[in-house]
């Protein structure tokens, strides 16, 4: 669904790819070995995922990328792991750039004098502690904004209301995050003194959804912020009066440099030589909510699973743990990995960073030489209520590169259907987990480890 | 249910009340004027309700009692007043203290490092800019913060925990919202340095909830604030490692004078010697949200009901419509309207300041001799899915003191089971309204105006 299946579809072709799936179904089926069922039955009482969150968002709390607070959830992160038990647990450094948020305030002067609440875009340019002034200009789409006169743009304050919708599978992020991702720069280039769109965001609370975006080369960075549901269309009643509105903006922030860093650790597999497979999400947060679904539920889950699978015995492949850093400020942690491990194999990849919403379906891709593989792995996650889907594609932020590189991997949707109600917000929080939901997702992981990186043999040095 | 009945019944006696409820039913029915009916539901279609609403909330937006924002919005309300052909539109002025928000802002110090959100409570001391910075003591409830001794409590900042239900009639908010009102001067008289408080709420959104408190006679006030549900959870957890927690807490605030009013208007009857019926909700509203539910719907309501009523002729009654100033920071329009007013006979007083959700029963205090009429009322009412309630109770903030004095009220009970999400919150904005439930008060309100302002006959100057 995510890469534009149904866009030319009818009613007919769908209720007919829908039989087709149905009819499909019982030739995917594969026996599942015991020992699999067996693990992910049992991973539905799991308590680590819970733990692993529970402690990272309460002991630490955000962990914005490059920080000394993202550093504190990396010494958190290895102590973790080394208790857990996990073998070769290390952190691989890497510095980068970071951006960091100051004071922020946008209000309404005139017609109409009301504060809105926004939050600066990371890489927004910083306003002086004072701020700007100046009229605002609203767009309802992106499209608009670029079919927009100069003239139009020029000296004011963008304002974008692109509304995304609220889908299952996350995959509005993509087109109606554009007001965020393009928006600062197109406004720019038009002479825009500054710009708040619409939060990319599907809840009415006043916490604003931040997330990075950037200036393309030579366009001149302008303050960028973004505006609550509830806010933006206030905006949007007040612009509708049809008198002139001018806003007062403030968005300070800093620029500098930092270290970030990987937090790896690994499930010795039986046999070394074998290429790992890697479970992961990312272990940087946005910085006003304490990153629960975003990601420290994704690290939790991954490594729940893989623990789960050692204190069972010994996998035939090595897991390969990795919890990410610097992935929500533009994937530095992917990039790093990369760049140290991009010419080593890989058996499968696999991140989770979707929340923590229940599993509904499995992607996957490890090619036409292990379909059977793959099908195995479907009909083992079936009873967990899971969708066979894709046997072409999997995704994941961090592993994307390695993945586009041709290595196989899997994709475990989650349930996005509120994902976006929380995503970058100040409402991040533990409170959000829902545990049921977190250990189905643990089961999920569970069974996937002990499909890939099985079968699981007793270990001699840990008696069961 | 608000004033303590159930606390000693089992559930044979809950079943047999019931019970006896349901055969008494038929006997309240009463035949229901066609005029009464038509104009119940006609009103089902009201758009003035949402007009004000939308216009209140948009044009003014917060609007907090004794500052410019009110004195705006009440010259907004005397023009939308006389826009609808009132009469006697007008302003009876007060002078009252008026304290006001400043920067705030909580965080751990120590041991684990980060920010938590949090509000200043009305009346609130004021900290230094810098802040203060003390060592946290937890308790679980208000009679645990009692019962610990002055050493325990001495120099330090309280936090109390205390969690407020969720309940249909917002029965739960006088009871647990103890350590809002009382707390504060509880935690100073033992020494405490500050206090915060877990939000008297029942929404998990990182929207702190405020609300007025005083501190009794001779007491020094000390800093005072709630955190949102999930900070205060996490400070709970926090506190479960048993590590010495220190927090800074910074609360800025002023104090000083200035004026609010009632905006009052009137639908005249035929016969001015008559008592008015007096219908209405409060004009001001905390300074976070745009004061949607609270309260730009209650006076949305009364006074859509009364222009529903003027519109289709003239009743025999005189209605009052009163938009009190100063409701939330210790019902001073209430008490202006009381001394102004409180030796003037009413036929009946009536105030929504419930929110918007559906009425979901009548309650009245007609006295015995207006018992015929008080079940025509629930007759006229029934239609709607409100249950008869009461007959010898009636509520309302402002007008609390004329009915505690005697004189007769209807109450018209909103569904509060959301109503605590929202209230004194920066998410008190106009998407919470349902504008089908909205209509579903107004035709609620005019079905209750045309029974005690009925009836209506012909307007000469009005012809229809």
């Amino acid at each position: 669904m995510r890469d534009g299946v149904g866009y030319a579809t009818g009613m007919t072709h769908t209720v007919l790819t829908a039989l087709a799936l149905v009819l499909a179904a019982p030739a995917a089926a594969q026996t599942v070995p015991a020992q699999v069922e067996q693990l992910r039955d049992s991973a539905l009482h799991d308590e680590h995922a819970w733990d692993i969150t529970e402690g990272l968002t309460t002991e630490v709390g955000q962990r914005l990328a490059g920080t000394e607070a993202e550093a504190r959830a990396r010494a958190w992160a290895v102590a973790k792991l080394k208790a857990m038990g996990f073998a070769n647990v290390r952190v691989e450094s890497f510095d980068m750039p970071v951006w960091t948020r100051g004071a922020e305030s946008a209000e309404i002067v005139a017609p109409f004098p009301q504060k809105l609440v926004v939050a600066a875009l990371g890489n927004s340019a910083s306003t002086s502690p004072e701020g700007i002034t100046g009229q605002v200009v609203g767009f309802e789409t992106l499209a608009d904004l670029v079919a927009a006169p100069d003239a139009a743009v020029r000296g004011k304050i963008v304002f974008v209301s692109h509304a995304m919708p609220r889908t299952q599978d996350g995959s509005g992020y993509g087109y109606f995050g554009g007001p965020r991702r393009q928006g600062p720069g197109i406004a720019s280039k038009k002479g825009a003194i500054a710009i708040v769109i619409r939060s990319i965001g599907t809840d009415y609370h006043r916490n604003p959804h931040t997330g990075v975006m950037s200036f393309p080369e030579g366009v001149e960075p302008i303050p960028a912020g973004a505006l609550t549901l509830p806010d933006a269309e206030q905006l949007q009643r007040i612009l509708k009066r049809g008198r002139p509105v001018t806003m007062r903006l403030t968005l300070v922030s800093q620029t500098g440099h930092g270290q970030s860093g990987n937090v790896i650790a690994e499930v010795p597999g039986r046999d070394p030589s074998l290429p790992p497979v890697l479970v992961g999400g990312h272990l940087d947060s946005w910085d006003q909510g304490t990153g629960a679904i975003d990601d420290a539920t994704g690290v939790a889950i991954a490594t729940a699973a893989a623990k789960r699978i050692m204190d069972s015995g010994r996998p035939l492949r090595t897991i390969r743990i990795v919890w990410f850093g610097a992935e929500e400020v533009g994937l530095f942690g992917g990039e790093d990995y990369l760049k140290k491990h991009g010419s080593e194999p890989h058996y499968a990849l696999a991140e989770s960073d979707f929340g923590a919403g229940r599993i509904w379906r499995v992607n996957s891709n490890l090619g036409k030489a292990r379909e059977a593989e793959a099908k195995m792995l479907q009909s083992a996650l079936a009873p967990l209520g899971i969708v066979p889907g894709a046997l072409d594609k999997a995704e994941g932020s961090d592993i994307g590169p390695l993945l586009d590189a041709g290595m196989p991997g899997v994709g475990l949707s989650q349930d996005g259907t509120h994902y976006f109600d929380l995503h970058h917000t100040p409402d991040d929080t533990l409170d959000k987990v829902d545990p049921e939901e977190l250990r189905q997702n643990v089961a999920a992981w569970t069974a996937m480890l002990a499909v890939l990186a099985g079968p699981i043999e007793p270990d001699p040095k840990r008696p069961r």
